[in-house]
């Protein structure tokens, strides 16, 4: 039995009765800053601003900016406020294009209007909470379904942030690290410090270490080389979005090291809810990649690292493609070489 | 014919008549400060420190720090010379222990002594600046020749800096680079920022910049997205040593961006002077990866990044299998898919 008091000591996303409050996660690891966020303008621009990041964490954000948004509407039934706040649920969709988590939690609280009536206003507040729980839930899971693959002292290597910080706790592949950990299956951890935005290095290690679980950082272009080292088996990752066909969108670089992971004859694993599973979008060639800023690769902390007149190309997002997926792991259950067909069985129903 | 004068306006090494000038390149892009060596430990030093990288620039810099070392000595005879140098010599073999230009510059010098007399000073200095001038002319040899290869309007991917700041002048892959785009076989330039050092973001962004050559800066993690979406042909890179079986060390990530471009059916080529190759070394698992500070990682212009008490594991080079290798480029010709046999039939008689 896994201690999650232990091993689960931070929250990115907090209901306050009045405000969603947000660690927020750009000033981290040195400061622990909270926003406080009192109407869904607010919360559209945390997301957007990376305050809060991590797919299932922006979804969880965004449905709490629909119930902020709610306060400031006068509706007689849930079908009214569903018409009502449309063009907030407009401006929580715009604030990031690739993670469907975000899609996914407005058509949820979208649906829930349209089947309230006169008490919408309480349900819909009960549907974010319940939201925020699920994803908990869910994590909790899957850190044990995924952490069960892994052959005992493993090395393991992960990217970006995927822990209590992007979720509603413990995390997606961070949750299968910490469960591996407890559980001994996991011998040493590596991140990548995920260029440019630097979650592995601000994010993923300060996390890990409140909960006592040391970790190595690595330059993410080390990564190969700590394959070829043998000090690694599995790449335990999240996801933003997969598609039908088992295609996985995440964070820059994760498509590089699955090519790495086969390479060296490796274990790619893929940890999401089912949340992120966008079984409408069939491939990954149809998905929005965001472009940030260029100015995310010139300058670090307001310091300016590259010459003036200098372009770069910032895709923040890539797709690794299915074929390259060893274990897919929601909380539905562990997908072993996810393909359109093995897909279509575990999340059908999926759809919105 | 190339307008050299156009496409390679920097040096980095100079030779003064009395002090070694040195373009600091921990600063660079931001200052230009030169520094001036006046005797072997400043040279070390600054080798040690990263005032001067690149494999052939550490060789020719090395090559001037034994002639500032003799003028502390009095010697009668070219051997005597090389006797009394050998503290100095060591001393700056132990400055970086991967590239192994710096070796071969200084069996060079050390050679040269043992067939000298009593004019052993004035042909030490002779040699360095031989050292210096046959460097240039190689690369611009490698340039035309490693230009050749590229298929007209190319997208080209290059990691480092291997330009003028590296070399005697115009540089090994960039000088490939520099020629393409002269001959109009490169269109699109690409360079990985190359964490941890920034050598792509601060250097060769830069130095591609002064010669009026547009490039664009992409996160390391990004060249597998990059080359999934069409943009690049080639990646070229050059190399700290390349062994007798034609394994390449090379900077951290040139690995990762050799299996992938593999993965990709992309083309992959290696620049590098025939100094560059060491016969002694059997295969890329006998060489010394030099491991730096993982400072490095945590901390980036004297500001830290990462949260105190995190460990990160920071090789600075890698090793690419000459399987991974379609061409490797030297001044005496094309070797295209390197193996034993192949590196043995051009550089047999490499062996110190």
């Amino acid at each position: 039995m896994i201690d999650y008091d232990r091993y689960d000591r931070v929250r990115a996303v907090s209901w306050r009765g009045d405000a969603l409050e947000l660690l927020d996660q750009r000033v981290l690891p040195f400061e622990q800053r909270y926003l406080s966020c009192r109407d869904v303008d607010a919360v559209a621009e945390a997301i957007r601003d990376l305050v809060v990041r991590g797919a299932p964490a922006i979804g969880i954000a965004a449905a709490w900016g629909v119930v902020l948004a709610a306060r400031q509407i006068q509706s007689a039934s849930g079908a009214e406020a569903a018409a009502a706040l449309q063009p907030a649920m407009e401006a929580l969709h715009r604030a990031r294009p690739t993670a469907v988590n975000l899609a996914w939690a407005l058509a949820r609280m979208r649906s829930l209007l349209e089947r309230s009536g006169t008490d919408w206003r309480m349900r819909l507040e009960e549907e974010a909470a319940a939201i925020q729980d699920e994803d908990l839930v869910a994590n909790r899971a899957m850190g044990s379904l995924g952490a069960s693959l892994i052959e005992p002292g493993s090395g393991v290597l992960t990217h970006c942030n995927t822990g209590s910080l992007a979720t509603a706790g413990f995390g997606t592949a961070l949750g299968v690290i910490r469960a591996g950990v407890a559980e001994g299956r996991v011998g040493e951890v590596f991140a990548g410090e995920t260029r440019p935005w630097l979650q592995g290095a601000r994010l993923t290690v300060w996390e890990l270490l409140q909960d006592g679980i040391p970790a190595k950082l690595i330059a993410d272009s080390a990564a190969a080389h700590l394959m070829d080292q043998g000090k690694v088996r599995w790449v335990v990752v999240g996801a933003d979005r997969i598609t039908a066909n088992g295609d996985v969108a995440n964070k820059i670089g994760t498509y590089a090291l699955a090519i790495a992971a086969r390479h060296h004859g490796l274990k790619f694993m893929v940890v999401a809810p089912s949340s992120t599973v966008d079984m409408n979008t069939p491939t990954g060639a149809d998905i929005e990649i965001e472009q940030r800023d260029p100015a995310e690769l010139l300058a670090y902390g307001g310091q300016r690292t590259v010459a003036d007149g200098v372009q770069a190309w910032n895709p923040v997002f890539d797709v690794t493609p299915a074929a390259l997926v060893d274990a897919l792991v929601t909380e539905r259950g562990v997908l072993h070489k996810p393909d359109t067909e093995g897909m279509r069985a575990m999340f059908g129903c999926t759809a919105a």
